[in-house]
């Protein structure tokens, strides 16, 4: 049983009653890990209420919360009310000083530099000291080296895990496990063997209640840039022979630093941004709350890149995602020269599925594992950074993006309209079907 | 709806009423088949005895018969009564000369030759009359060119349709046509990726009442030689660019040709016999009906062998067969390097399987397709040899097969004995266990 002493920041927000404090109290449950917490934010709440606050959402977003061991786990939590720009504040925190001590940021990136300044007050920067940080780290090039130009004058990189959550699903880290121990798929996985690679995240959700930051965000910053990049980083990297975080960490940094620069032409030709428009009593991106009417907000994108590696030179990849799509599907396809493919569905079903031509499908359903969070906080405590992405990555994946943004910007690309319900517009299947390949699933349902 | 005058020689016979005459009946149902049908027999029966006879056999072999269809199928069924030794009895066949005839020799071979004289002497072997030879073709290398050396007298070799009703099944055919058309298996069918090759042909079922026949030959000749060795051609032939039935034939003798013999070191060490005995109620072979007190007839095989090509060379085939083991079990496993195989089964359930290692195996349910005899009728009727064997065939495996008989019969390798319902001898599972491998399944249930 892993001890720590967990500091959240944001520990009334909507991320940590959801996510975090669910996850904690799992790893709690499987006596994975023994959390001494102190739940920091504003609002002035004496320790009672703010329990009360977190066992009324812990009885709604936790399946069959058992009282007793929900119980057990609020013990430990001890609420700080702390205004992040007061320093004097954070001497709460210094009498808890405990050895094994993580501090979760989940607020937004503009306290990121004060919060840091303060605690390093408290001494809570002290090497051993480890600090997660949730998305969003930056919307452009610029804005990522500044948070962390101030983040760094605190704490070392190696005293920095970004989480994605995407990378503490099981699933995604499989593809990298099955390789090192299934020789035959690394004799699949290169560019003789694969004739192209598709990545999809479609979500059947609209923006719901975050409106007013994912309209400065898009679908490009909030899912394409951070989480698929980081997928496709995974799927890319060759077999390691070693495969620590280090050179894991060196292999995804030299994908993304490999990925091809896209020019204007390739704006036009390769990359689609889309928004979603009423449909069947489905709202319109425009007419959803918190949203300017004349937003140019993307809530879908679709683009083709090539990694310049010598490992997949001239292997096209495809990546989509979107909201208020026909159906969600979280996809990983590597499809074969001469037809068939390895497919590997994290939604809405986990499975990995072989496609042969002249035969059904193969396919295992594979166990979930536990939930990414969890797995995603119990490394973060054990100091395992593999699962987490470096600055250098973060830069790289900014580097390859922060092009589109411009022209988009510039509206150099048109913005084109989908219905709500459907999979896109149809100049996304085009990008496939020119080429004479298909997006996997769904074949059709577009209009 | 192919045409064709189909001479049964041996109608009244088990294979006859069990699987032909249901299998044509299929054909026909299907608007696959319009045989007309001469059903030749010694017995002394009239045509309306005969299909008395028959229909209550189909009404037992054939699942939820349709009398009416039944009857249409039967309108062209004539029964004849012909004694093989008596050449004046062929002259009835003279009168049903038509386009298209397949003469069936569901009989010993023993009379294969005598039937071939005085069926030449009514005409029955002009150019385009097929026959279609059951299995057993010689007990050994000398007795198969015996009996070619008789039938050749008479019909040219393409003319000869041997039937291995293991080739029928769609299953086995399916695993070179799904090569064909997917090259990432041929990417993962040869030396580099595949570790050793398992073959198992299990069988619940003891000798029933098969005892004097079965044996004369044991297990090394009724099922290894011919099945079994045309199921490792099949695997081991090189993915075909232009796989018609000549290109085929070609590589599988290949195949049969480059088996590395074995030497009397390799027989004691390579190769296990078996005899089952009386285990909990089940009796032992030399207890069943027909068999002598005293017999040292194999019941199970399993051998490990070499195909010494360039593709194939230092990748050890396993296989083994047996009657009255633990369950039924037909079974092709390519057993990759470092883990994971590529698993066809045919029995008790027809499967394809990629086991990878960390996941759970990736499954699909194949199509059994049509019957396995219904096929091999309907190809020979239409001239195609893809699913049959070549002579050379037959002699290379026979070549093969010939010392091991040899040092069987001078006693040069102990019968080992198992007790009935269990997986074969301790010896057989050494095997494999002695290089680091098992046999895929059962993993379990031997003593």
């Amino acid at each position: 049983m892993l001890e720590c002493h967990l500091i959240l920041l944001g520990a009334t927000g909507d991320l940590a009653m959801r996510k975090i404090f669910p996850a904690l109290y799992l790893a709690h449950q499987s006596k994975l890990l023994a959390p001494i917490i102190s739940a920091v934010a504003r609002s002035k709440l004496d320790n009672e209420t703010f329990q009360d606050n977190l066992t009324k959402k812990a009885q709604e977003y936790i399946p069959n919360l058992d009282p007793q061991s929900w119980g057990l786990f609020c013990q430990n939590i001890r609420y700080l009310s702390i205004d992040l720009t007061q320093p004097d504040d954070f001497k709460q925190l210094q009498h808890r000083t405990l050895p094994n001590t993580l501090i979760y940021f989940s607020i937004a990136p503009e306290f990121f530099a004060m919060a840091c300044a303060h605690l390093a007050q408290v001494g809570l920067n002290a090497p051993g000291v480890k600090i997660v940080l949730e998305k969003p780290l930056g919307s452009d090039l610029q804005s990522c080296k500044d948070i962390y130009a101030q983040i760094s004058k605190y704490y070392q990189e190696d005293q920095i895990y970004r989480i994605d959550h995407y990378l503490g699903k099981q699933s995604v880290q499989n593809l990298l496990e099955l390789r090192a121990k299934n020789p035959i798929l690394g004799a699949l996985w290169n560019k003789e063997q694969v004739d192209h690679v598709q990545i999809s995240v479609l979500e059947t959700l609209g923006v719901e209640n975050r409106g007013g930051f994912y309209d400065t965000a898009g679908a490009l910053r909030d899912m394409l840039q951070n989480h698929m990049l980081q997928m496709l980083s995974l799927i890319a990297v060759p077999t390691l022979k070693n495969p620590n975080a280090q050179a894991l960490r060196d292999a995804k940094l030299s994908v993304l630093k490999s990925l091809k620069p896209l020019d204007f032409q390739a704006f036009v030709k390769q990359v689609v941004r889309a928004q979603y428009g009423s449909s069947d009593g489905l709202k319109g991106y425009t007419q959803e709350s918190n949203i300017p009417a004349q937003s140019q907000t993307e809530t879908f994108v679709a683009l083709k890149l090539e990694v310049q590696s010598s490992m997949w030179a001239g292997v096209p990849f495809y990546l989509r995602t979107g909201k208020r799509m026909g159906s969600s599907l979280v996809q990983i396809v590597l499809a074969f020269k001469g037809g068939g493919a390895l497919i590997l569905n994290l939604q809405p079903q986990y499975t990995l599925e072989l496609n042969l031509k002249g035969v059904p499908p193969l396919q295992a359903h594979l166990d979930q594992g536990m939930d990414a969070y969890e797995k995603l906080i119990l490394e973060a405590v054990r100091g395992n950074p593999a699962l987490f992405s470096h600055q250098d990555e973060l830069e790289a994946a900014w580097a390859w993006v922060d092009p589109i943004l411009k022209a988009w910007e510039q509206n150099q690309v048109p913005l084109f309209t989908y219905p709500a319900g459907s999979f896109g517009p149809k100049v996304a299947f085009d990008l496939l079907e020119s080429e004479g390949r298909s997006w996997h699933t769904p074949k059709d349902g577009y209009v």
